[in-house]
């Protein structure tokens, strides 16, 4: 309909100026009848009309926006429109109890009330239940390749299937996508969890093999923009000290001739200017092996970078590096560590753990406010560690309900670096009974913050230096009432958490570990299938050479039974033998994470 | 603005005529000037000016209408109005590990995939934190006083807080707005968790105070509508061979005086036709005690009935009772036992306790879809029991990442049902070394269907049968490769679970067991501080006659230091005496579930 006409002069009527005169009246203006012109009811009605018309539509209009919109927000599917971070977290060995256990740690270290929250507990949107191919207990091998590949496969697979074909992982798909990716952990790089990202092989302890591929020495090449943790010993040739490889393969200068800046050091670390200053593709390794527990780090001037300040600078590099793409990144953050605290049986180093995660967790969500794509985070575990319970039945009288966070606020140490002081000083001293004696007894005093200990305690710790490592962490446990079911992985369900509920809506309930990696590809919307196809396609027939200069498949040789932590299916029943195996107990537990 | 001129004739215009031509061109009718007439474009001009707006207007009100229920289907409170319905369930001990231990068991039973699940993973929505006023462990008073009343008090508490004034109950404020009510439980029905609904007493182990409150014999009169459960030992005087009364009380007749119907047989419950010939209000004691675990009561023909059996019934009874009613029901349905197979340590048993509280969860989902109010259930545990762990280190060699499932499902009878067996038989037939032997072993073989019984294990059962009921467990838990910490309570969070995750949005997330409690008011409607007020009006001064004949409070004795299950406040230190107790290892962990 033109407006046009409304506007334009009218002649008037008599029902219009019989109405125009009360209005006058109305009003108490004088009518004019000469001067009764085209401003009379009637066009005032039909200005009033047209008033009312386009208001009511402009109504229409925005409720309908604000409708969608509301509608769009409690949606179940993501849409899947838009630039998109993903930053996917791990707490390696993290079960429900880690959390009761550090947040009472946390209320009783800073005198809070039984109302204060770790970050973590404002955010939890459900659970993962984390069987593997090979058994009801999973390694995190295996729950590293449900992630990456959405795929269940047997302890031990990095990214490889029951029948040991390789599987396209979501990090390798994103890149394909023009994402960027990142790595970020504070074990060994080439260790389970990061190496099923970015690597293929079928057996996770070849972390020669895997650090190649890392840094792009396999099939796809290079994919991965970003590597933060330890693990520099598997990068550098046997030739020199520092090495931990087979071969005398260099991996660092391969990274560097296929791109990557390589810094190693604190120094170098905060030359990084907090990510600002980051050139990609980089890699970091900042330990020989894993970075140090944090509740140790805290005592070293901060000589390696936390996970929080890795995660912050790989966040801000990835972010400043996507600005002007229309892809976001892909970023996995990994809390590594949380696992050897339980297979050590440590309280008192996981609560420093579980705290370090859950301040980067923090760092996490105020990156993805101000984040200006629908970026999202998911933060889970691959399965529990150690059978932690809250509670500890020391006698066989009925236990009071308590258990004290105090013993674990005193340790000031890890029993690991403990263990490995103790036994670096027999090495180099040579002490006497006595001398060893009043080492131990000041190890504990200064490490472990304990004044009750018994002599038995000392002497077993004087004649049995092997299972010490055990022991200290025991003192811990005991005077906590910490229970502990197993140094090995339980099959207890973990939690699953997010930065929003509404975007990882499929993740919200009890999900399989596999749902947590669908979830992976289908928010980046990205194609694993197809990288699974390229990876089958080139890896065929692809042969390289071993330690030994034997020619063997690019993934490496296939465990043979004995050599893999296979479990059973969850189908199989109990043999009747439950001692089958005897092993060295004082060899502590870094097989098998 | 009146519709009435719109209706009217009126004059052309030479503006409107033009335009009136030109639709007559385009619609190709021809203009009849001379007739031209009131049904001028003017007048259609205005008729759809006014359509518009009348169309427009329209449209608002609906996108309005369609908006707000949109808003209010994900609000995070539900709407106040409606006639409701809520059931509360309560798993007693059941931690988030017991759920993967039940879940592999059934699957392993069942020849399922791995991908099965119970029906309560399909409805997890969050978990509770559940540290009571007295310590980071609860007891099941403490942690029932925070559904119950919403707050926090100490171990052994049933709703009366630190101060010892007691606390109004969601149950009893129910009741006083008209809801029908009810408590199913598989323990003695004077147990903590559902005394905690309908009585106020200083102590937990007040069972005797408890019966005589339940049925009526405290401040507010009758407040339960219907209770199924065991426990009928409580209110037997003891004059009578069943009685466990420590006076000569007889509770059954006075509930009988305040209106009760009574049943204790599973012929009575028969009678009852699923809950279709309900009378109410109703008393049920369906066993002296406890109600028999699952795993043995499938072996007695079923002569007790089952949680869901009960469940189903007090449903039925209490929504026919409601039908007419403009307020339904409050219903607390509570998995007791496995709780005491936590206790136990018995896995054989617990499975199946969680299997038997699925199976009432499923019943409770299917009553709810057929439900016409706005009917919700929510499902929570008081605290996990035992420590448990779905692994277990039997060596001192690094652990398989293994545990098995099939000495649960040989399993036939509970480690408690075999020890009461071995003890009667003991008492009753005094045998011989060798004929107690050949007991053990046959009670192993058909009661645990174990073939791999060691000659140590029988020796230890022969020796010690104070402690068989542990033993037995054990033999269980070992071969299942099932860990326990404790043979009481862990301060683990558990899980919660809703019908429907929208009406309970409340807890969805982590929460404090308190918050579980606000909720239950919260969705009825209820003012549960007046009912508080009530009973400490009423309460003050009001004295009951012990069974010594002493004067005490009606709330009875305030436990002095030492009969209370303290613990300790989550700020206070280990204080270095971690071996204060001993006690007799010979008793059961009966006290203090």
């Amino acid at each position: 309909m033109p407006a046009e006409p409304l506007l334009s002069n009218r002649p008037s009527s008599e029902n219009s100026r019989d109405l125009a005169e009360e209005d006058a009246l109305l009003t108490g203006q004088p009518t004019d009848k000469s001067d009764f012109s085209p401003r009379s009811w009637k066009f005032w009605r039909e200005i009033g009309l047209f008033v009312w018309a386009v208001v009511a539509t402009a109504l229409v209009i925005v409720l309908a926006v604000v409708y969608q919109k509301s509608q769009d927000s409690h949606n179940t599917t993501p849409s899947p429109s838009g630039k998109r971070n993903l930053i996917f977290m791990v707490s390696d060995g993290m079960g429900p109890t880690s959390l009761s256990l550090t947040r009472s740690f946390m209320q009783f270290q800073n005198g809070l009330p039984f109302s204060e929250q770790l970050v973590l507990d404002q955010h939890l949107i459900g659970q993962s239940r984390t069987r593997s191919s090979s058994s009801l207990i999973t390694d995190s091998a295996a729950g590293a390749t449900a992630f990456s590949c959405a795929q269940k496969s047997y302890n031990g697979a990095i990214s490889v299937l029951p029948n040991h074909d390789p599987c396209g992982t979501v990090l390798e798909a994103a890149k394909k996508a023009g994402y960027m990716t990142g790595l970020v952990v504070t074990t060994r790089i080439t260790d389970a969890t990061p190496a099923c990202f970015a690597a293929h092989v079928n057996n996770r302890m070849e972390e020669d093999r895997i650090a190649e591929q890392m840094v792009g020495d396999y099939p796809l090449g290079r994919v991965v923009d970003l590597m933060f943790g330890g693990g520099r010993c598997h990068f550098l040739p046997n030739s020199t000290d520092d090495s931990c490889r087979s071969d005398s393969k260099d991996i660092v200068s391969m990274a560097k001739d296929k791109g990557y800046h390589y810094v190693d050091s604190r120094k170098d670390f905060d030359n990084l200017k907090g990510g600002k200053s980051i050139d990609l593709p980089m890699l970091g390794l900042f330990a020989e092996t894993d970075i140090p527990y944090e509740i140790d780090r805290r005592n070293e001037n901060d000589v390696y970078p936390s996970l929080k300040e890795m995660a912050e600078a790989a966040m801000t590099a990835l972010s400043d590096a996507t600005r002007n793409s229309d892809k976001g990144f892909f970023l996995m953050i990994e809390g590594s560590r949380i696992d050897h605290a339980g297979h050590h049986n440590d309280p008192a180093a996981q609560v420093h753990e579980v705290l370090a995660y859950d301040a980067a967790f923090a760092s996490v969500l105020k990156f993805l406010e101000n984040d200006p794509t629908e970026g999202v985070m998911v933060s889970t575990s691959d399965h529990e560690t150690g059978g932690l319970a809250t509670a500890r039945q020391l006698h066989t009288s009925y236990p009071e309900y308590v258990w004290y966070p105090s013993p674990l606020a005193n340790a000031s140490h890890s029993a690991e670096r403990l263990a490995l002081e103790y036994n670096t000083y027999l090495e180099k001293k040579n002490p006497s009974e006595a001398e060893r004696v009043d080492y131990i007894r000041g190890s504990i005093s200064s490490g472990l913050g304990l004044t009750d200990i018994s002599d038995a305690e000392v002497a077993k710790l004087a004649s049995d230096p092997g299972t010490a490592l055990y022991q200290y962490a025991e003192m811990v446990s005991r005077r906590a009432q910490t229970g502990w079911s197993t140094h090995g992985h339980s099959a207890a369900d973990v939690n699953i958490y997010s930065s929003n509920p509404k975007l990882a809506m499929p993740l919200v309930g009890n999900h399989e570990n596999t749902e947590v990696g669908d979830f992976l590809r289908e928010y980046l919307g990205v194609d694993v299938d197809a990288v699974t196809k390229e990876l089958q396609e080139k890896g065929t027939n692809l042969m390289v050479t071993d330690a030994e200069g034997q020619q063997v498949s690019w993934m490496g040789r296939i465990p043979e039974e004995g050599e893999r932590l296979d479990g059973q299916t969850h189908l199989a029943s109990y043999g009747g033998d439950f001692k089958k195996r005897h092993w060295n107990h004082g060899r502590g537990c870094d097989c098998g994470h």
